[in-house]
């Protein structure tokens, strides 16, 4: 599993405020606990409406991360300085996170896909909204990971996010995501499959367990990237476990080391 | 989920000791704490290799289980005395607990499920010891399910126990009982699926997570009857969270009431 470790993102209060008052402190702990709980990405969002901010704000995340842990980065905004930026800034192989089928979002982050050697997240979502089913999704997949390909990057150099819906709007939502990774993961068996999967459980009570749930399901028919929080207590032994439940763990080594 | 509590089981020290003392608190307490944290059946061993000895046990547990809590309970022996004896005390509607293909076992037990209106727990065992892959346990269901019905039974009083066994021993262990319970629940759609499914975990570290991710995974294909220990902190919110991403609690109104 590419555990992307999503904390260091100015939507949340921590992160705002020490972007605000330029405190290392903060991000240099939030960066080394998501290291330590199993990160093999940080998520770097340095948001901010104000006109010329969010660049400058990814330019001090990443100087303030690189000076003090050495996992790759995964650049994440809808704005194309910031990405542009981002990657420029970035050590070793980053990930850029994310390219979708929204007209505006594809003509800003293609060029960019095919200019650095990076990873990118390729978000299903397209001019029509978020996908609704497991057709939609396959089509939206097989035209990403095209012009993807077109652009440069290599198969397995993709991670598509295949959109995670509430579970509690709709019954079916687990099911239809679950059934979509399973499409592609068979149609595209190199393709990496992920990405935040937390929004399943937006509206329900213990989150957690709704979270683990998907994973568990998800990863067994091919999820193999995802956007987390790996300091949830237990988030990472759940997720080991499910790989070796669902044969994807040679006589359990990964789970057995990580367990001692 | 049939969840049947399977904590009352003379492998268990505390349980055998029990035994011996005719300790009812124990027996009352294990009883009662189960049915609190969420178990439909409780299941009930008394085995003893002293002669008679578990027809007096299954006697004895049953009339002190049943003056107590309401549940109903799964009569669990390999010795047909004590499954005609403990099928023929208990109230409402047992369970036996279990046939197999085992020529000893099912000449034992097949009249008893011809005789008592009960649920039966149908194990894949036959001869040839356990079942390997998916096509020889979808063969065992066959035969097996055919000779439920021919006796009496109908489908949906059937579990069957698609036969669990360690992903620590072979990796693909986990896979191929889980790709069998959904060919099995594809064939029959109305026969439960289920049993003792923490086998999965022998030999690992920190079994619980393993059962955790194997119980959602196989929810997810079909499985809705369990032999655990529901007191197992998370379990219950485990199971009915499986059960809600998998599409099968509408609206997520079992999770969201027991999470309450």
């Amino acid at each position: 599993m590419i555990i992307i470790g999503e904390k260091i993102n100015a939507t949340r209060k921590t992160i705002a405020a020490a972007l605000e008052a330029r405190d290392e402190s903060v991000i240099i702990q939030t960066a080394r606990e998501q290291v330590a709980a199993g990160a093999n990405y940080l998520d770097v969002n340095g948001g901010d409406p104000r006109e010329g901010r969010e660049v400058q704000n990814m330019e001090w995340l990443i100087e303030v991360i690189q000076a003090n842990v050495e996992a790759p980065l995964a650049i994440d905004s809808a704005n194309p300085d910031a990405i542009r930026t981002g990657l420029g800034k970035a050590k070793g192989k980053p990930m850029l996170n994310s390219i979708s089928l929204e007209s505006e979002r594809l003509a800003n982050m293609l060029p960019l896909v095919g200019q650095f050697d990076c990873m990118v997240v390729a978000l299903l979502m397209s001019d029509e909204g978020t996908p609704c089913g497991v057709d939609d999704r396959l089509r939206n997949a097989e035209t990403l990971i095209g012009r993807l390909v077109q652009a440069g990057r290599k198969i397995d150099e993709i991670i598509v996010d295949p959109c995670f819906m509430a579970v509690s709007t709709d019954p079916s939502n687990g099911r239809t995501v679950i059934d979509a990774i399973a499409a592609i993961h068979k149609q595209w068996p190199e393709v990496h499959i992920g990405g935040g999967c937390s929004n399943i459980s937006f509206g329900l009570p213990k989150r957690k367990f709704v979270n683990f749930a998907l994973l568990c399901q998800a990863i067994y028919h091919g999820m193999d990237a995802g956007l987390i929080d790996p300091c949830i207590p237990d988030i990472v032994p759940m997720i080991l476990a499910a790989e070796a439940v669902a044969g994807k763990d040679d006589f359990c080594m990964n789970y057995v080391m990580a367990m001692r």
